[in-house]
């Protein structure tokens, strides 16, 4: 390994004798020769073989080898370099016949979603499926380089909980040593007893769980939850600045880091001087107006969501849009109720081409008005002593949010379905591999 | 909030006027004029407050203020800098009597481990204690910068499965749409996965979960798992090659911006040039001549641990210790046994300061190779098809490790008890707050 050469650093090698190391891509003959493209996680390159190697090592497609050769330049191989083959080591050979082709570039548009799933592995070392996660990553350090930057704390918060955020629905049990828990469907609660433990600013990057029954394209039971809560705002516009300066920092990372993978996928992704707010209401009124479609109870269903973002593109010329002031019978029983009118909430949506991937808003700081709202709903707020009393003992104000990891990057590639943007999804019939 | 000033930044506001807020952190009367001492998450600041300031707000400790002043050179002052109130408001008073004191700088020592717990939110805010979670988010963006660098790629497993790594014990059950699963008691099968999907080297960081019924100063049920894996190794000495550069590069950083919190605990932190590698079973020896100490079975309990480290002390002078080739019968199910002697394997702990913090190793990538070793152990190789088929279409030699961040923590501020080193702690008996 240590003499282990990437095949994007053979372009300082030319003349030099290197060894590569990867998979298999492809076996072809030309001229009584033989050339095998080599995979690594860097790139491919051609190696021409020594007469009667693949033969003789039985090489097949996603073989692992070592090759050790010359670096030459030929203006007829990929990325104009390729290998003359010295000597080789077969690390590892296929012991089935594959299920999937890998190095077919029309298995990445063929395959059905199942079948992608079920061969994660295999599927996975097709390179414009690979980039997927190699973005994701991206987007992940992201957040956590611009909130850092931001003055916020990483913490990590406990995923089994004796009680739900909202009160018992929606939650996987667990048995944990014979007592009943559960599986914590946000760090909503431990974030904000966080900002009132001193952190003042915390974010989260952790796994969050929803016990929803329907298998749609934009759920997932399990999924990655980027978390943020802030103290001393003067209210939740306070929150969506911090998201605006986000979406514009990792816009402008993507596009540096992530180009190539962007034009895989044929995708731009212009970065937003700002981001336009309005009210969840007037986008009711506008879906009525411009669309004709009927709206219940100033909330948005997926088709509205999709159909306000096509508004917002047409008149605005944005693929960014916060819908701000859900009706409190929308939204959490934490949230914050405007002072002007309190059936309507300081919360917020963010929607990213047609899709929410953000939640957020100010949240109930005053103990006492935090316990008359979880008695209005009619919840025990006994239950929730221990996430409380945290406002018992001096709370600044303070808001957050959530983004769907799964959701931004499959908005940013334009995935269809959220499942191609988690690693191995869990969904309501899929719990391997 | 727009123009609040962190206290960190008021010496370069000295005769300007500016806006301060936090928590009451301490109330005291000296020659007629009332003193508040005010908390933000950089520091504590002296403010001079109006008179009757204090007694007409019913201002206690913990009630969350703005104040607006003047910023004042005094060298009386803590800092050698303090404010003179022109204005304030209170944004949340205390509506309880505080269960555990705050600002006692004894209070750190004399607390009940439980009654800290209990008192989560309130004992964080210890700034001695708060700090431990300031350094711990170091330690977790130290291993994500370090291995970034190394080319490793950030991904995200998923914790519900449908079988354990090693096959059923100590898992916790989790009740998904009526069938049975399991919590994720490492991320071990999918990063191995993804090594061989293409990736080559991945890291995580995430929870796991051990349903061991003990509870120990040691042990917690869910913990957070700094894991990575690589491929194209060429033995375990790579993996440990690694977490050496990582260990150094986080040792330096720790000194260079924790520097306040390791003196806090009165703790040094020497950065090891090389940390020294010896099998456990000259380890185990040496417990025997040195210390009189029987070992069994050439593995090494919480005692031997602590001696062996005694012994790396005084004669290496290191805090830190690989120990290497535990016996097979030790080691999971897929570790890779050693050539010359299959009765023991390519594997690995790091002991740090008289704790084991890490365990690793080369993991087999023979197909066949390790069907069998899942049948020699009794297990019924089948139900793991779904982690075993990724090693039948070529599968380059592999190892990993995985890091205890709350051990670590521990480790590096000489915590008596893991759960000092978690937020909020899981363990037999707690499930709150």
């Amino acid at each position: 390994m240590k003499d282990r050469i990437l095949i994007r650093d053979l372009q300082s090698r030319i003349g030099g004798t290197v060894t590569v190391g990867g998979w298999v891509h492809g076996i072809r003959k030309q001229g009584g020769v033989v050339f095998v493209l080599l995979r690594d996680r860097t790139g491919i390159v051609q190696i021409i073989c020594k007469p009667g190697y693949v033969k003789k090592n039985n090489l097949r497609n996603e073989t692992v080898i070592y090759v050790t050769g010359e670096v030459i330049e030929d203006s007829r191989a990929e990325g104009g370099i390729e290998i003359r083959m010295k000597s080789t080591e077969v690390l590892s050979s296929p012991s089935k016949p594959l299920p999937i082709i890998v190095n077919d570039k029309a298995e990445y548009q063929n395959i059905e979603l199942e079948t992608m799933l079920n061969n994660r592995v295999l599927s996975l070392r097709n390179p414009k499926r690979n980039a997927i996660f190699r973005l994701q990553a991206e987007i992940i350090d992201g957040f956590r380089t611009y909130l850092r930057e931001e003055g916020f704390t990483e913490v990590t918060t406990p995923k089994i909980i004796a009680t739900g955020t909202e009160g018992g629905t929606q939650l996987f049990s667990v048995d944990y040593f014979d007592t009943l828990t559960y599986l914590a469907q946000s760090p909503q609660f431990y974030k904000q007893m966080l900002v009132g433990s001193g952190y003042e600013r915390v974010f989260e990057i952790g796994h969050v769980y929803r016990a929803e029954e329907h298998n749609t394209s934009r759920h997932l039971n399990e999924y990655v939850s980027l978390d943020y809560e802030m103290g001393f705002i003067n209210n939740e516009h306070d929150v969506m600045d911090v998201e605006e300066g986000f979406i514009r920092y990792l816009f402008e990372r993507l596009n540096a880091t992530q180009k190539q993978v962007l034009d895989l996928y044929g995708m731009v992704l212009p970065v937003p001087e700002k981001i336009p707010r309005m009210s969840v209401r007037e986008a009711c009124e506008i879906i009525e107006d411009r669309f004709g479609k009927k709206t219940w109870g100033y909330d948005l269903d997926p088709e509205g969501e999709k159909l306000i973002c096509d508004w917002a593109a047409d008149e605005h010329g944005t693929d960014l849009l916060f819908l701000t002031e859900y009706p409190r019978a929308k939204r959490p029983v934490y949230t914050m109720p405007l002072e002007s009118d309190p059936e309507y909430t300081r919360s917020f949506d963010l929607l990213f081409r047609g899709l929410e991937i953000t939640t957020g808003g100010q949240r109930i700081h005053d103990h006492d008005q935090l316990v008359a709202s979880f008695e209005e709903r009619g919840l025990d707020h006994t239950q929730f002593d221990y996430y409380l009393d945290a406002f018992a003992y001096g709370m600044p104000p303070h808001g957050g949010l959530a983004i769907g990891l799964e959701r931004i990057t499959a908005q940013v590639l334009g995935l269809q379905n959220v499942r191609e943007a988690s690693i191995f999804p869990r969904d309501r019939s899929r719990i391997s591999p």
